[in-house]
């Protein structure tokens, strides 16, 4: 019976044993975590952080005792310190200092991502707060009950950025954010981020784009931060969200070969270049399915998925991870933005010639009460004439989020533009028209090509 | 230049005049029309009754000055009353009965269908309905305002019955339900219909299953309606709703050939065996992709894609209708019901070894407010381990009717049950799961197969 090890506990590492689990249970598969909280909704924290979750234990997809439950050896506030490749041997250090080996079989290394900590001075003041695993959540909740900011700034407008703006304004606290790129939520198109700034806006946050920060520094019990263009604001807390980087230490200290900012490279199998050595999650590089390379995108859902497919190999079988679309959706106050594929900008940088339209239309037939618009943008290749990505922004009660994964699916598959109209997608008034939305979008591209 | 006639100004002639103009701007077609309502959204009927749309003018997708103005020669209640193959020449009377003749280079039947009759007395009585087109549903809604009926009895618990007894019970009548099968909504598994029909008697609905009727007299002011097992049930008005029949006269007076309920055999050209003759939407059979065969399915979504393939080749294209799955989704109250592939009966039917999956899980995380729970059966092959349908109930917020159609978008491509989990669907606590509940329903197949 195979012995497999696992290192971290959070969606890669829990989606791997939870596989061996369904496809061997006879295999007791061990996970050593470094803190105690296994199997947290990560993308959950924002709404522990705006008090829409009251509890934080409530963020967890399990308790420890339901995975141990499941037959999985769960080792919380455990670290890996090193890796003997050679005797396949691990050193773990418990919290208090103990040490103790453990042999493996095959290993999975899930360690996770980090926050990127950008290179200006003062990021140590009290009140300055990075968003990504459980602690820093009780942190921020913490400071606010007791210190009662009444301002705050985020640097970064990515999804945490925008999530956190809600959050915090929800809260009772002014937010301004700032941001390097001169729109918000860069991974969609700059006129696309435009009209989510302004919803933004109209929710009483004040954003700034196109400002390098430079400095945080305290004075008289302020955050002040200064950046390009003589620019400077002050807030009671400071929330810095600029992007994630792999947890690579560990795995690099067995030779792990490493490519984009410092992930892991593995094969579509999730090995990597050590014999009988996995990895999975915001450590490694992720194969993106349409760009036909590895990119470094750290998602929870393609977290998930490499994970399955790491404990689908260990435990025996042999399974390849498809890839990602960059599938993402977020909920900014009323508002749903998602995206799949690629966008305009990013199919031009790969030297693809994209052709997108625009499609503002209702949610469902305008008669029946609650319509309301959405925005689509599909983008294709002009050569090919396949669909190569689409971009959704409408109120949440619209299906923009699974709009956008018809989308998916229907990249996932390659299809043409052309062949989109097949699709028998379903219709009733209150909810969609006889052609889809998703439809009209892509007929309107028809016309381009 | 071609001269191109179509028969018929809901959604298949529509959009076959749609596309013509799209493809081919200098060609002019004439669509000739019966009544005076081109272009109606036939499926917003109920939402009318319901007084949930104030006026019925407003369930026009396009009003006739509107489809004047994109360069098509409307002609409203005129009818086509004979048809000369041989001369490729149409006689049209005029409503106050002119006659004139009017030639083609491609004639498009787009007659669309009829409510069944049932074969029983006492159907001329007045208060008694059916409901296909706006005078019918005008006089629905006269009949409620002027004679203020108390209690209504719906025959047939079809889509449109389902729709409807939840308009009349908005108008405050009683609604009873009687129903010929042993479940609500035949489209969907008994079981899955069960559920349904508790939601209804929650609404106040009550539901009979099982009987035939017979018979309905007026006696002393009131309908009664009478059936199997001594069955007896009296009310004020009745609608009657057990089905759909091509309106396939004219196209027979010309020899094209029948097949199911009398509706025009075509080919996926949408062509009938009469030279340049086509046919598109309830008066026609309809390839069902995964039967692999013709079958009867009025469907307001299918009509648009047949009218718009019929549209495309007699413009001079070459366009093929690529089947239908029988996708469908209905609002009833505050649920959503929707279906598509084939269900565990239609697979039986069919010869197929299915095996079907349940699961009940929450549209989205658990921890984030608002989350609901969905029901999710699906279908699969035995032997070939494909996905064969879906069918989902769940709230109205809950994203069914986009979910159902991430499965008919797959079914399209023929996915195995294995290759689902790829998918790279969206995820946001608010709108879903690091799996989306359908990818967790297939998953949960997977241990069947």
């Amino acid at each position: 019976m195979k012995n497999i090890v696992i290192i971290g506990a959070s969606d890669a590492g829990i989606s791997a044993a939870l596989r061996i689990k369904e496809i061997k249970p006879e295999i007791i598969p061990t996970i050593i975590s470094a803190d105690s909280f296994p199997n947290f909704s990560i993308c959950g924290l924002p709404y522990y952080i705006s008090s829409e979750v009251k509890k934080w234990e409530n963020l967890a997809h399990r308790t420890a005792d339901e995975i141990k439950n499941a037959g999985i050896n769960l080792l919380l506030e455990h670290t890996a310190q090193s890796i003997d490749t050679g005797k396949k041997q691990l050193t773990i250090a418990a919290k208090e200092g103990d040490l103790k080996t453990k042999g493996y079989d095959k290993l999975i290394i899930a360690t996770g991502g980090l926050s990127v900590k950008p290179d200006i001075p003062g990021l140590n003041h009290p009140g300055i707060f990075f968003l990504r695993w459980i602690p820093e959540s009780i942190a921020i909740d913490e400071y606010i009950k007791k210190q009662k900011p009444e301002t705050a700034v985020i640097i970064g407008a990515g999804y945490i950025g925008m999530e956190i703006s809600e959050a915090l304004t929800r809260r009772g606290i002014k937010v301004t954010v700032v941001e390097f790129l001169e729109s918000v939520l860069p991974s969609v198109d700059t006129d696309i981020g435009n009209k989510i700034r302004i919803m933004l806006m109209k929710n009483g946050i004040s954003i700034y784009n196109g400002i390098s920060v430079h400095s945080i520094d305290k004075t008289n019990g302020k955050l002040v931060i200064k950046g390009s263009d003589n620019f400077e604001i002050s807030g009671d807390m400071v929330l810095v969200s600029v992007g994630s980087a792999p947890n690579a230490l560990l795995g690099q200290s067995i030779g792990i070969n490493t490519g984009i900012k410092g992930a892991f490279k593995v094969n579509l199998k999730m090995e990597t270049n050590i014999p009988d050595v996995y990895a999975a999650g915001d450590c490694v590089e992720t194969w993106h399915t349409l760009l036909q390379k590895y990119v470094y995108l750290p998602l929870g859902t393609t977290a998930h998925k490499q994970g399955r497919i790491a404990g689908e190999n260990a435990a025996g079988r042999d399974a390849e991870f498809a890839g990602s679309l960059g599938t993402q959706s977020v909920k900014i106050f009323d508002m749903v933005a998602a995206r799949t594929g690629l966008n305009e900008k990013e199919a031009a940088q790969a030297g693809i010639k994209p052709v997108s339209a625009d499609l503002e239309t209702w949610d469902h037939k305008v008669y029946y009460p609650g319509a309301e618009k959405l925005f689509i943008r599909v983008t294709a290749d002009r050569t090919s004439k396949k669909l190569l990505g689409a971009q959704i922004l409408g109120s949440y009660k619209t299906e923009v989020s699974k709009r956008i994964d018809i989308f998916a699916t229907a990249l996932y598959h390659g299809i043409t533009v052309r062949e989109f109209s097949n699709y028998d997608l379903s219709y009733t008034p209150p909810l969609s028209s006889p052609w889809d939305p998703v439809q009209m979008a892509v007929q309107n591209i028809e016309k381009k090509l």
